[in-house]
């Protein structure tokens, strides 16, 4: 299988790529290929650094151009069409490479994927998932911001593109779907979390578990655990932020007794960029996006898990599970 | 001025309830007088462990009956008319005190609350607010779980009783008030935090600073966080369990190289049961509800901030900044 990188999307582009790249290639099956995209000077720099240059494993594809953090989302594929981006995503469009990876802006990587590749029959919202940690294994968070107002159907499908992605990419046998609310009895929530219990549970190609407060989402209580981007998106944001406070206090109240203990074991735990990326699901093709602040390895990472996603079909078990009888009129 | 105490709420009535009442009458002010409601046994025993007794400053008011946690908060003044929450609400009904402190069941507190005191004009969804820790002053996050449906009118309203709280109670001169949304920028966030940014902005009697995100909500960057009480209570339940989970990290990893060291001093600042309980905003009287777990401490700090609610005027500021022109029907 082939996998396109967009060589040019972190803040140290395109080392931190090419490096990624580079350990892809060693650490991971030998099925794989890659196909590095970007500014073909500054990646041969690179990969010289590593004593290493093009192969048949290891391509280059020039994008001259590249996408800013200024840049409309919106209208990449049309200002910017030798962006990166733009040539990564035609290359898998037309079906040169099997998946995507970039750490360029997650928004135009977002629009571009979803003009190019286009949703899935019974997708009406692609949607990008977020691993965070718990105490138990990683949880994908559906949607993590990328849908703000939801139906009840709208997280219905969420449910089954993180169960696909959890059963296909990471080996679940049957994944537990959780519903982020405000209590556990079925009636508690608002309207939206009301309905889509409903609907959830009377779901048979689901194991749903119920609804996940607050306090339990870090038990690590379900595997996929369902949101609107709103309420996502906050919990993300806020996660990350919590976190460091925490260690913060604590490293301040060791301080105070003379100790300076490095806690950054725990930072890095806590740090969900290191995780492989962001699964867009929902469209017709494989886009992880990656942190602009990734490091070589999670570039790794996202590699292995495009990879996964290739090697298990993905998208035809999601095709095929979402556009099924789940898309009946009568969801509101 | 006279407070009653509900000295059946917490989970060691009345014994705790007891404790922070002597607390505060010893601690607090002179012009506090206080009234213990419940059963006049249990509670004289209480006092007689403390060498102390009914006094002017401090009397009795008998309730033969007590809201359990499986009670319905909605049929607890029919069901439950001799419970100590509905006896000390229909005390502060009658103005025989001039606020309610009780850390019962917090649905019932509301729910009896609503009935007898009323909401005030202008004020559709009374709402119960909750402070939590950040970097800087504690943050009174607005709605916290009451009103999982909102309008943006309602938003703004909440803004409102935050600003008053805040001003009256905690002598904020002129408290900054945040919007819970994800992005900075204005046009960011649902359709709900679209156009209550829109509102709060042009509103000229709120000091509004703009949208909080996830991540700036523990910088300590606003003193009211106003949301809907879904986003408010997963926050909220969420930073508890966030806070434990980083400190069980922390722990293992001091653990690991022989330490053990008690992380007891951040696990209490991140308490946000001790900051003197949940008020609730927007009714024609002052209750505040406590944890059912508070320790003394937390009854005496509720009776302080009951005190200073009382003797601000904080009802009668918020009658007069509620009903006014900013109930006009324009607002969606």
């Amino acid at each position: 299988m082939r996998i396109a990188i967009d060589a040019m999307g972190t803040d140290a582009a395109p080392a931190v790529e090419v490096e990624g790249a580079l350990r892809a290639l060693t650490e991971l099956e030998d099925d794989i290929e890659l196909v590095l995209v970007g500014d073909p000077d500054l990646i041969r720099a690179e990969l010289a650094r590593h004593d290493a240059s093009e192969s048949p494993r290891l391509g280059i594809r020039p994008a001259t151009d590249r996408v800013r953090a200024g840049d409309s989302p919106a209208t990449v594929l049309r200002k910017k069409p030798d962006s990166s981006i733009a040539v990564g995503l035609r290359l898998h469009k037309e079906g040169e490479v099997d998946a995507f990876v970039s750490a360029g802006s997650t928004g135009a990587v977002m629009a571009a994927s979803l003009f190019l590749l286009r949703p899935l029959p019974g997708v009406e919202r692609p949607s990008v998932g977020t691993f965070f940690p718990t105490r138990g294994a990683p949880t994908l968070l559906l949607d993590a911001g990328t849908n703000v107002d939801c139906k009840p159907r709208h997280l219905v499908q969420f449910a089954h593109l993180g169960r696909v992605y959890m059963a296909d990419v990471l080996g679940l046998d049957s994944p537990r779907i959780g519903l982020l609310n405000i209590g556990e009895e079925p009636e508690k929530g608002n309207e939206l979390t009301q309905e889509t219990h409903r609907l959830l549970a009377a779901d048979p190609g689901l194991n749903f578990v119920g609804n996940i407060e607050g306090r339990e989402i870090l038990e690590g209580t379900c595997d996929v655990l369902v949101a609107d981007g709103f309420a996502g998106n906050v919990l993300l944001k806020f996660y990350e932020s919590a976190a460091h406070f925490v260690l913060g206090l604590v490293a301040a109240e060791l301080a105070k007794s003379g100790e300076a203990r490095p806690l950054d074991s725990v930072a890095r735990l806590l740090d969900y960029s290191e995780y492989g990326g962001a699964p867009l699901l929902g469209v017709n093709g494989v886009t992880i996006i990656c942190h602009g602040g990734s490091p070589p390895k999670a570039i790794r990472n996202a590699i292995r898990v495009a990879a996964q996603a290739v090697r298990s079909d993905m998208v035809a078990d999601m095709a095929a599970e979402l556009d099924s009888d789940r898309k009946t009129p009568e969801h509101p």
